[in-house]
């Protein structure tokens, strides 16, 4: 552990407990839930967003079981739409590990995600907070609008205003979630309420981009998925839409957004290189830093303290993570 | 409308009201979700859960805005939860309207009913009750257990423990959560939440045996179906079961629960038909009976008004109905 991820230690016993409660959902039921579970727990992961949530709870003064209960809640709906996500893309691998899709029936996948939101939407409850289930089911309904949005655009939008709509449903809006259902529980200080979920918002947008600039940059080993693998998909994301801008004339750039969602192997392999070489990675990253920078801002309003000192290692952790 | 459907009338109003605030939950999201669910809509049913949720909150004194949001909730939870069935079942029409996964991708299908998850949800959480909460993300979780349990069972169970086990998760846990979240916003008076939530279970017992009964003995044009198809699904509802105790000799009967889901087409044509004809119908028949008799006994414990008159009449309904 280096000193960028530092601020995982002081919550990393309240991580275990928040993975032994996810793991306790499927208790008394189904076998096969219970194998599920563990399988989808064991495959990992950062655990930023019940780490985001433990912290800002501590920073304000929340009763730790309940920020626990709230994180295993955040978590396993962060875990159930990965679920039905993977079945749709048909993803045979996340972070290296087989997908449910991958070894189970269409159905028997459907049925597994829906439990998970079945229990995380217990857990919330758990939180014993009106507000806090009000925001979960609300952030569950902008994530599958996103998605469903995605689903039936029929060409690729070359639009960092759609851009941005579509990552805020896609992971900021969960990431912002958890830092206000975490303050929710913790204070009545409605400004602090406001700020702290901004906060989330933005280190959510940082994360959303950092990780479509890792589609382009990172090692294909790594990423355990080509390189470019959401232009291949028809995806548009920032580095491309900034290539786009500051090349209008190239003419496989060109191509794309004309209804034409998926370009031939050899335009899309020459795109993606043009764009891993170009300033739009360069330019990406800085509009990243720009929403880390926000997020900053937004701290130095909060209690001080070694919560917030964490959660300033974890906004900087955002943008100078590897993949 | 009959003497003994005469219970509709009462709630009427308010029905509209469930119906115009479920639709109203994919305003602002992408045209197509409000598509799916005025579709859905559109196709009907009974409405019989949220009768029940209005008459019984209205018996203990709910305030109707609540009840009429918990309506909601409850009608919207199944409908989502009939998005997903008929996609793992493949079924094309349901109550004779063309399914959304007849109609669109299995992806898009899967996150209709995620969305419609999540703005249930949200409903549930809109009538400021924990315990509501609570009861609602428990019965998804037991429904969808139920839906794994029976999707990983390898063989046919000629079994009542099991069937009743079935039909509770299947049917049963709604119509409890049904009644027992209008009497939790209605009252607090702990016996009668409890025994009304045991009168949610009885009549939801009772509406699946008559159900799987139907399955055996209604017109196939009606059914919109061909007769006994649960059992040419390998599915041995309580006809099939009393029928099998009867006759333990029939040699049809006794290739079920052998390991061997699907008999032959000529050889489940002549159980269903043995079925059908003999006594086990009223044996089943006799058993709704039985759970209808115990939600009367339960009844007359409830405070006595128009709410509760009406409550008998549904009480009534549930074994009286024609499919």
């Amino acid at each position: 552990m280096n000193t960028t991820t530092s601020f995982f230690s002081p919550v990393q016993s309240q991580i275990h407990q928040v993975e032994h409660l996810m793991r306790s959902q499927a208790e008394n039921q189904h076998p096969d839930l219970q194998a599920a579970l563990d399988h989808l727990l064991a495959s990992g992961g950062k655990r930023i967003r019940p780490t985001l949530t433990l912290l800002v709870g501590r920073m304000l003064g929340g009763e730790e079981p309940r920020l626990i209960t709230l994180a295993a809640a955040i978590e396993l709906l962060h875990t159930a739409t990965l679920v039905h996500d993977d079945l749709i893309d048909g993803s045979l691998l996340r972070r290296g590990i087989p997908t449910i899709n991958s070894q189970w029936s269409p159905g028997a996948t459907v049925l597994t995600g829906d439990f998970m939101f079945a229990r995380a939407a217990k857990l919330a409850s758990d939180t014993n907070s009106i507000p806090v289930m009000s925001l979960f089911s609300k952030t569950l309904a902008i994530i599958v609008n996103g998605e469903i949005t995605q689903l039936f655009s029929t060409h690729c939008k070359i639009d960092r205003e759609e851009y941005s709509r579509r990552i805020y449903a896609k992971t900021a809006s969960l990431f912002e979630a958890s830092a206000c259902c975490a303050a929710l529980i913790s204070t009545d200080d409605k400004e602090l309420i406001e700020e702290i979920s901004l906060y989330g918002r933005d280190i959510g947008m940082a994360f959303q981009i950092v990780d479509d600039v890792f589609d382009f940059t990172a090692d294909q080993t790594v990423l355990g998925k080509p390189v470019g693998s959401d232009l291949r998909q028809g995806l548009v994301t920032l580095p491309a839409i900034s290539y786009i801008e500051q090349n209008p004339e190239d003419a496989d750039a060109r191509e794309l957004g004309c209804g034409n969602n998926f370009l031939g192997n050899d335009k899309v392999n020459r795109l993606v290189e043009k764009i891993r070489f170009s300033s739009a990675i360069e330019q990406s990253l800085l509009e990243a830093d720009r929403y880390v920078d926000s997020a900053l801002k937004r701290l130095q309003k909060m209690p001080a303290g070694p919560a917030r000192d964490n959660l300033t290692e974890l906004t900087r952790y955002i943008t100078q993570r590897n993949v």
